[in-house]
């Protein structure tokens, strides 16, 4: 008989797009579970909005084909410009916007994957996760302090110690260009070029702020054209540092008189401080830093950074701020929100860099094996009561009666015991548990290894009524 | 000054998409994170794929662009066609595919969004998530009964008494076609009106195998025209019960003897029953039906279904089977597989309806109110306690001062306790607790409010040094 030729696929990822194996995913959902519990005990309530929006939602009612193109946007069913979201705060202001009866202020989180057409690279990829936390309908300052403090308490319920949650305030930003004579229409290209501050430092930012710059690759960096007058005054601003919260230089002293924008911005960043106090937060986790830009231009008040100090050049990895003008995309109402949103896949790689994370390759505790197929009735009960203990454990399902192979499977998966019987220790009521992990560890080490593996421990023969008292002990 | 003219968006969703709120969204991550530990507890482990797949990955190597339009397939970046997500399954066999070191088998879940261009209707959505466990990489009977057990087992983990899992097996229903004489190219066409009998009933199903029917609305639904020698047959096969497991009907004993498939899909179903009975599962929890079909193409072996009999309108809530084929869509390589899958969304419906998941509309069981701004430090302090006591608590961050205004927000939200305190109350070492539920309840029933208040404990003024001590003796 002939055999009919199949044309087979590639079992290929589209570039930019990842699987999360299960250690990654192991991982992933301890983080979540974390960051979960922390924000619920502040009160923040989940929602979940749709993966896929109107393309006008997204990018606003006059949207290029190129900007569309830049988010996965595509014509859909009943010729709709539809798009996946990139971000979940557009989304929020939809909903709040369509939800007139909803109880304000609004804190919710929300958490799930977002795409982008970036370019990919390690680390980088078109599908990621982001988990944010808002506050929404409220101008009261106490909700910038309430996201500050989520901030410090997720890191701390992550079990991380070396990080600094740092904010500035647009306000004081803009009236700090004011004041320098930069023109209202230029502000926006100006605030990127500082927003790059803490990566390029001081001298290529200001001269990206003039004629451009040659980067360390040969690489020309354009600049921004700003005459020389005003880049003198921002060279003034940048050298000035807002340590000392209620100690200003004298510099900020004399232009915070001049500008009312400037006193605004540093109004707001004082009575954040006091609130931050009062609080009890460790101010050396959450204090002022005026370099603080954000680049997304929607920012109105309260801008904020999370850093690893023990690894800057993981950037920010939890960063947002106070959004005055939002939801008006949308409905004549002013709804003003403040948020932050943590780059889930960026702070778990972190964390895995920092050992704050374990990561486990199974979630079974104890594999039952099956060398005698005769005595499965005996297997299963094992395996019952195990489950009816609390115990994750599995029984090797697969196609082998070879007790090798079998092991073989449980020490891939990671699974630390086994359980070993065939009708001959049943019927002397008794059962093998092999410690996997110990034999992994110390097992090539050893010459004799059979003597070794019974006075280690790593291999004993209990009593069958024993055997779920004896996990019990060893696995709670 | 004139006012800009501002072009607004409709705050609209995408025909067939949903949003959660939070109390939607609370019930579902209750329900998921119930699921979830049920099936680690077996020892399965969680994947996540990608969204997006190259288009073939999906659909084979031949689509249509109409097949790629009923997936919201579009041509993405790098002119490549992709497309979300159906399911999970093939990007289950993509992966495997993928890993030759995989340890097999390999037992997994997933859970996430799947997108599908149906039309949309009541509890019909275009974007909806499943949670799928597999076995992959045996052909081991025991696989099929340890996701049956699953099955049994994620519905007593939610709480759900009133369900069964009903299977048959695809060797059963092929060899029942052969010997009915059916050709194998007419077998699919055949299967998917069997797969009707739960709704329609047998007669209905006679008719779409004949020459068609009318059904109660006027419609006309075409038949596939089965020579009435054949439908006879078939016709034997649907009056056969298969409730007494190893007590089969002379017919069928007749027909087993005589067909090599169907005695090789009885002997698998009758095998699979000696599992679940040594597994001590209550049967009628989990029983054969020899009329379980499932329309999926892919199955080869065990077919499953899960019915709430007190919903039996809801349809499956969690449904799948064997597939032997699947991953050689990819490589040369057998990897035969048994999974099932949870329509999330249905379930959680039915759950709700059953009253199995409660609705919690917030995550706070207090707010801290704020009518005094100058007692700030006071209101921050409280809540500091409360949250390090581990009790979920928000300080009201909205604009108002007003009192009665935040009760409002509270009862809105619907959080249980409000702590109430002024100058003179913090003077005086007291603050006040007011239980906003059962004031919603009873409230508006009284005439004499305050003394009610106070009578029923709905209001009471108690010692601050006294108030953590309070709620942790009420909400743990």
């Amino acid at each position: 008989m002939g055999k009919e030729k199949v044309q087979r696929v590639r079992p290929q990822l589209l570039k930019g797009f990842r699987d999360y194996s299960p250690s990654e995913q192991i991982a992933r959902e301890a983080m979540l579970g974390k960051v979960r519990s922390a924000v619920e005990l502040m009160g923040f309530l989940p929602l979940q909005t749709a993966s896929l929006e109107f393309a006008e939602t997204l990018l606003g009612p006059h949207y290029s084909s190129d900007s569309l193109a830049e988010l996965f946007g595509f014509l859909g069913p009943d010729e709709i410009n539809m798009a996946l979201r990139y971000e979940f705060t557009v989304s929020l202001a939809r909903y709040v916007a369509n939800q007139p009866d909803l109880a304000l202020p609004f804190r919710r989180y929300q958490y799930g994957n977002v795409w982008r057409v970036d370019k990919p690279g390690p680390g980088r990829y078109r599908e990621f996760m982001q988990f944010d936390i808002d506050i929404v309908g409220t101008q009261n300052l106490l909700a910038d302090a309430e996201i500050i403090a989520a901030m410090v308490s997720i890191m701390e319920s992550l079990g991380v110690a070396d990080f600094e949650v740092r904010y500035s305030n647009r306000k004081l930003l803009n009236g700090i260009l004011d004041w320098a004579g930069i023109p209202a229409d230029r502000g926006p290209e100006v605030l990127r070029v500082l927003d790059k501050f803490q990566k390029i430092g001081q001298f290529a930012v200001l001269e990206e702020l003039g004629g451009g710059r040659v980067d360390v690759s040969g690489d020309k960096i354009p600049g921004i054209g700003l005459p020389d007058s005003q880049i003198k005054k921002i060279q003034g601003f940048l050298t000035q540092v807002f340590s000392a919260e209620y100690d200003l230089s004298d510099w900020l002293k004399s232009v915070r008189d001049k500008f009312a924008k400037i006193d605004e911005g540093l109004s707001e960043l004082e009575e954040i401080g006091k609130l931050l106090t009062a609080m009890k937060i460790d101010r050396s986790k959450a204090g002022p830093d005026l370099l603080i830009v954000r680049g997304l231009g929607y920012y109105t008040g309260t801008v904020f950074e999370t850093y690893l100090t023990k690894l800057r050049n993981f950037g920010s990895v939890i960063s947002g701020g106070r959004y005055d003008n939002l939801v008006e995309r949308f409905i004549n109402k002013p709804c003003p929100g403040v948020g932050t949103s943590i780059g889930v896949d960026r702070l778990l790689a972190a964390l895995l860099e920092l050992k704050a994370l374990d990561l486990t390759t199974s979630t079974s505790k104890v594999i039952v094996t099956t060398m005698d197929r005769d005595r499965i009735g005996d297997y299963l009960s094992i395996l019952r009561e195990l489950r009816e203990a609390g115990i994750p454990a599995e029984i090797y399902s697969g196609d082998t009666k070879n007790l090798t192979k079998q092991i073989k499977y449980a020490d891939k998966v990671g699974i630390p015991y086994a359980v070993i019987a065939g009708s001959e220790e049943f019927e002397a009521g008794q059962v093998t548990v092999k410690n996997l992990v110990a034999g992994r560890i110390k097992g090539s080490e050893t010459a004799d290894r059979e003597s070794w593996l019974a006075a280690e421990g790593i291999q004993e023969t209990i009593s069958r009524s024993q055997l779920i008292q004896y996990f019990k002990s060893r696995l709670h």
